[in-house]
């Protein structure tokens, strides 16, 4: 028997990361490129947890770099699913470095990727409603659907005057 | 003397990868996250290219993976800067795979980028403008405002009502 | 101002890798080398928690593979810090594969590493105690001793008629 | 024919890397993980060479780390098997850093792992008799036994009461 | 219907990478290791552009190494097929690296691998004629010839006495 | 003091790699770039234990690969300074796979590389004569002229009319 719907609960993933000297550029700062595959492999343990399948990366919609990370640092990646359509699920990570002397953790960025759960032969799969059960969840699920629109907008699949939740915002 | 413009067609990088088996999914496709390290260097060669200093990434601003990369193909990536603003630039960089027997170029999917120049210390520098020599990067140079202000509000650095340009999108 | 103690539960660190090809044997089981590595960082991390300092490994009490683990799974770690000596932290880590349909975390195995905090030169340096919150944590803090015990008889520092914890085992 | 016992010599494995920055922690110092991870496969070898079969790790009974390694040594470890059981072999590894300057090896540290001989579908296999043949591996070859009662006890699979060996120790 | 001759130009394949820690030595210069790695796999693709089948190495010619290359570099490599005989090709591929301020093009070195088209167990193939299209192209077609006597005598599998083009050098 | 010669016996240096998922191409054979890899550092740890200084790759005389290697394969790699010129060596490795069964080493090939010592700010330095001790190193030692001769004419560094021990050979 297939679940139909899961709490968000269930897809949470922590995985704290040391930055190594090969991780970092010439100024010492963890690069861009090495974090966002840390980040997909967050994301993809999400997307499983929420589904139970074998995923696929669809789509990065949006990460920004806020603060420089360093060689050294420990990086927490925080990450859980935050809706689901009919075959893809958005996810969404927090980043974290821990202050080496107090221990306190500063956030550092976000990141929003899109997954599909696919079959052996690589076709996707139904995937089960994800239930927001607080605060933070539901207006990051409330947000998913006017992302979603942006996301088909910049990939060609939709156009712009159907995207009814993205034109609410301009308005 | 430092350039205060630079034809875009300066900054064009190409870089062929061989997927090899660690870079892949237990389907046998190229994952998500490696592309993704892949397109972050890419682009920051072409954004040094552009302005000749150490660059940093500050967003991904969108990139979609329409179509699976098997283990042994080969993966070129062709990138150039599209636009630049103040201390900024918009990357653009389109993913093609070979067919192994005809060789036929196949386009995968694209992805843009957004770097800043910075100094030793991290702090960033004007760069030049991006000049478009050709219809296909004025276009892209014409969309990249567009672009830059979504970028920002997603980034929570720009109220949805002053992005001007984006508002025109959904009239 | 220096804690002289802190409890056990500051030190606790998650991490959870997917089992990629280059992590396995001809088997296609993940090889126990790099589990022994992921666990050494998963534990500095603990330690670095715990002292706030540098940590070194300075010994690998004991860990016992019983399970195979099979490529494309999801390995989780989660350590905490068991007994803190005058300069050293026993740090202890369980291992859980999750299953791919269930998603129940089955027990793969455990280890202990001996981590000891340094200055910048290298030098010992002082930690807190650390003081156990649970049950399962008073468990691990009083063997600790008698482990710890083992571990400088092995490494030739303390002769067997002097591990008087250690003794009482036979008796 | 299968050999029913073979010497320890037969199964003597050297390797020698080069310590690199990724293999590095923030003191510039080799991380404890990865000469775990390079021990581990010498180890393979050693056991291998032993038995002619795939074999996997069981235990890492116990490993220290005494001295530093900087970024740049070249580390070499020499392993041998030291006593064959039923199905296991305990494999001893001797690691050594050179002066770079007079060529003088430096004794680091010992490490001691277990390993299992194993077909195909991973059950495991007798092998053959392991036979010192000279001072030192006698003295490794009679301490095993002990060793293996101590791994059994942590493993939780022997009762201390039971490990007849390791007893005798202690009185 | 399979081609009998390809222009060499069909086989062109550029790439760039940039130096990261792990590649260098304790100078801080990239290792002839590293960009012996990096040669092979787009002298490899240059292969497979021309002949469309799986290629291995059979040989490097010649590479030297006349310039170090710094941490943080972006090194590009062009390669291209120079000419094929009955199943092997002859690939050169020429180095430079980017000055960091100017953009200058500055040539590293040069390096000639030899590779073999294979079918699926392993047996080599007939490949295209390699056709050269300007004078460098021609320049390196005439003198592939006498290389390739060089590759087999050194091989052992020519007579000195045998290498007509070869001996015409020292006439 | 400074040695002025140097046994080539002082130089040798084995190493044994298994052949890792990575490491082999879409025939599931080790790729030829990462033996060029492996075997740049094994004639490095030889260069340097002949002149104990920084050593760095100048040249790849040539390296052929006769015999495909298989995953899962134990490569050794043994490794000795063949004729020490005024600040330059050349390294001789040879290259074997043991049969999994029998455990016999079956040669694989050979490879010729060329270093020079260093200092600091990577100025070439002289380094100690090396002195063969039996036939297969007198016999490699009295080659090396003739390929240093060799090695400079490819690299543009001498007129084949100067190269009289290579002359000698077609004569």
């Amino acid at each position: 028997m297939i679940m139909t719907s899961r709490p968000i609960s269930d897809s949470y993933a922590e995985t704290t990361h040391l930055v190594l000297p090969n991780d970092t550029n010439t100024l010492g700062n963890l690069m861009g490129g090495q974090l966002l595959k840390w980040l997909d492999i967050a994301c993809a343990i999400s997307a499983h947890r929420h589904c139970k399948r074998v995923v696929v990366t669809v789509a990065v919609n949006h990460v920004s770099f806020d603060r420089p990370i360093k060689l050294g640092d420990f990086v927490t990646i925080r990450s859980h699913v935050s809706r689901a359509f009919s075959t893809s699920m958005e996810v969404w990570a927090d980043v974290w470095v821990e202050d080496q002397q107090t221990g306190e953790k500063i956030p550092c960025n976000n990141a929003i990727y899109t997954f599909v759960a696919v079959d052996n032969t690589g076709r996707p799969l139904k995937v089960a409603e994800a239930v927001p059960g607080n605060e933070l969840e539901q207006k990051r699920y409330d947000g998913a659907l006017r992302r979603r629109q942006l996301r088909l907008i910049l990939g060609g699949k939709m156009k712009a005057e159907e995207a009814t939740e993205l034109k609410a915002l301009f308005e």
